[in-house]
């Protein structure tokens, strides 16, 4: 029986940050948990930055992930709106590095190829693929959706890394 | 006399991210302590904000401020660059307000003005007025004379918004 890896992938976001927990043994995954974090409206950007590091924080506690990824972002935005996203990824990349775990980064159309098969599906195509990779998630928003795609391209690179080292060992 | 207001002004960057740290009574200012935060060339981004939030986490406990200020940054940099910078902006307006401060934002031209008199003076303006605003400060790096620019605005500004309720309660 392989060793079960528990990942986080996150999708962040000044208002909301899309999270979401699976398991990966072998090429076997589940679906653990997922959701998503919204910050208060007109509460100041240093407070909104607060908001999703507890997030973060307390379910990194209560689900206790042993790695993390995080979705590189696509930057099409004008660089004001670029800084801004930028704020909340700085968040969503410390909280599980504080929490000891390595954050990996990947780019979005890895992301998508990993789980619909080509790099440039719509969310919809994202969504739909996710509850059939991982059935126990039932009704799910677009931004766990992508916060559980990112997890699991995490889990196919993590999954040929492991081979590799195997190969390489035997 | 008048309350000591301990200010921390932060001027962040994915690379070195200035500090610096005021008090001030009443209109009088005087300098406490300033330094750079550098990251460690080749860490992953990740890894980069865990050194800048330990760094801002240690000195807000070794000099204890009251409230903090950070530069809104001015972007005239591509997307991508902007979302690097975001990153560390964030972490720069977490650290004081995970400790309990209001952080508060200007924006360059308003440091410029508050310390130069101006909204266009370059850095070297900056860094020989701080030395003259806050001689004690010795000779300092171009980043943490902006980190102390910021501080000093804020105090200018917190002076004014003082003012304003002395006014409204007599």
């Amino acid at each position: 029986m392989s060793a079960v890896i528990r990942i986080l992938g996150i999708d962040p976001g000044s208002v909301a940050t899309g999270w979401g927990v699976i398991d990966c043994a072998g090429t076997r995954l589940s679906y653990v948990a997922s959701g998503v974090i919204r910050t208060k409206r007109g509460a100041k950007p240093a407070q909104k930055l607060v908001q999703i590091f507890d997030g973060l924080t307390a379910l990194l506690g209560e689900h206790k992930p042993n790695q993390s990824a995080v979705e590189e972002t696509f930057v099409n935005a004008n660089p004001r709106d670029a800084l801004v996203l930028g704020q909340a990824r700085g968040v969503a990349l410390l909280a599980p590095a504080m929490a000891g775990l390595s954050v990996a980064e990947y780019a979005a159309n890895s992301v998508k190829k990993s789980v619909v098969g080509r790099g440039h599906a719509d969310k919809k195509q994202v969504q739909s693929m996710i509850r059939v990779l991982l059935p126990k998630c039932g009704e799910i928003k677009s931004d766990e959706a992508d916060a559980l795609a990112v997890a699991i391209c995490h889990a196919h690179h993590a999954g040929h890394n492991l081979m590799i080292k195997r190969q390489k060992a035997s």
